[in-house]
C-alpha cells in the first residue's frame, strides 16, 4: 500500500490509488457505524484520521489524473469517470467523518437505539497486540479466529499503514492495531486476548 | 423489513428505519462501486432505485424523530445524533447514486482502471433466479455456495423488499433477484446456475 507524507505529485498508478481510496472508504463507513451505535470513541478516532488519509489521496489522485491527460481532450474524456469516482468516494467518507463526530463530539446515538443494534448486529473492536499475547507472531489462517472466537480481522494498522481485509498468511505482530468485527461477546474476547489474556489456540 | 408506498406518516421504530437505512445504504455502495469498475448498468440502476428507498427512510425517519421528542427540548437533544446519522447515511447514498450515475449516463471509468480490479478484485453479479434453476426452493445453508462456488449471496430482493445479508435458512424463491459476491468466475457461473443452467450441488 502507497505511503505519503506530503501532499506533493508522486508517481502513482491511478488504479492504486482509486483502490486504496474503495477500500479505505468502505473501512470508514464500518468503523463509523460501529462508533455512533456503540458509542466508541477510540474507533470514531479512526475514522477522522482515516478522512485526512482519504482527503491525500483525492488531491493525488486529481494531480496523477491531471498528468495522465497530457493535455488531450479524449484523454480527459477517459479520465472524467475516475475522478467522478473518486470525488465521491470522498464524499463518502467526510460522511463517515460526521457520523464519528457524534462520537467524539459527546452528541451521541439515543440509547434505545445502541441498545438494539447490540442485540441484533455484529459490531467492530479495535485492539491492541501487546506482548505475551497468544495472537502475536501467528498467521491469521492459523489462528483461525472466525471457528475458534466468532470473529474477523477485517483491517491490519501497522505503524501508519492500514492492510484492509489481510491475507490469511499475514502474520500479527506486536503493537499491530487489529479492527475486528464479530459479536458483541465475541469482539470482547479478542480484545482480551490480543491484550495478553492466556488463550488455549488448540482448544 | 418494513415496506412504504407513499411518505406518509406511520409509526414505525426509530431503530428499525435507521438499521434500514444504514444496511441499504451500504449496500448501495458495494453495488455502486462493482458498478462502476466493472461497467455493470444492472447493478447501477439498482444503486439509483435503493437511493429512491433511502430518500424515502429518511422522510419517514424525521418524521418519527420529531414525534418521539414530543415537544421537549430534552428528548430533542437526545435524539440529534439519530437524526444526524441519518442524514449522513442519506448523503453516503447520494455518493453512491453518483457513482452508479457514471455508468448509467455512458460516462464509464478507463479501462485501466477496470481491468486491474477484474484482477485483483471480488465483484458483485446480479442474477435473477429462473424456473427450472438448481437454486429453486433450497435453503441458502443447504446450498452452500461460498463452499461450491466460492461466492456469497450478499442481498435477495423479492419483489419490492431487500434482505440483506439473508440467514442461512432463506430459501431461494424462484424469481428472486440475488446479489452475490465472489470472483468473475464464481459469480458467473452462478449467474448461470441461477438463470437455468445444469449444476450438480452433490459435487
Amino acid at each position: 500500500m502507497p505511503k505519503f507524507e506530503r501532499i506533493r505529485y508522486k508517481p502513482v498508478p491511478v488504479r492504486d490509488l482509486l483502490l486504496e481510496m474503495k477500500n479505505l472508504s468502505e473501512l470508514m463507513i464500518d468503523l463509523a457505524y460501529s462508533a455512533a451505535l456503540f458509542n466508541d470513541k477510540e474507533l470514531a478516532e479512526d475514522v477522522l484520521a482515516l478522512e485526512g488519509r482519504i482527503d491525500t489521496l483525492a488531491y493525488l489522485l486529481d494531480m496523477e489524473i491531471m498528468v495522465a491527460a497530457r493535455g488531450d481532450p479524449k484523454d480527459a474524456e477517459a479520465l472524467i469517470g475516475v475522478s467522478k469516482v473518486a470525488s465521491s468516494t470522498d464524499k463518502i467518507s467526510d460522511a463517515a467523518a460526521d457520523i464519528a463526530a457524534i462520537v467524539t463530539r459527546n452528541i451521541g446515538v439515543h440509547p434505545i437505539v445502541g441498545e438494539i443494534f447490540e442485540k441484533v448486529e455484529e459490531r467492530l473492536m479495535k485492539a491492541v497486540v501487546k506482548e505475551g499475547s497468544g495472537l502475536a507472531g501467528k498467521q491469521l489462517g492459523k489462528l483461525d479466529l472466525a471457528a475458534k472466537m466468532g470473529v474477523d480481522i477485517i483491517a491490519i494498522r501497522r505503524n501508519e499503514a492500514w492492510l484492509i481485509d489481510p491475507s490469511q498468511k499475514e502474520r500479527v505482530l506486536i503493537g499491530d492495531t487489529l479492527i475486528t468485527r464479530g459479536t458483541p461477546l465475541g469482539v470482547k474476547l479478542f480484545k482480551e486476548v490480543a491484550e495478553g489474556k492466556p488463550w488455549n489456540t488448540e482448544e
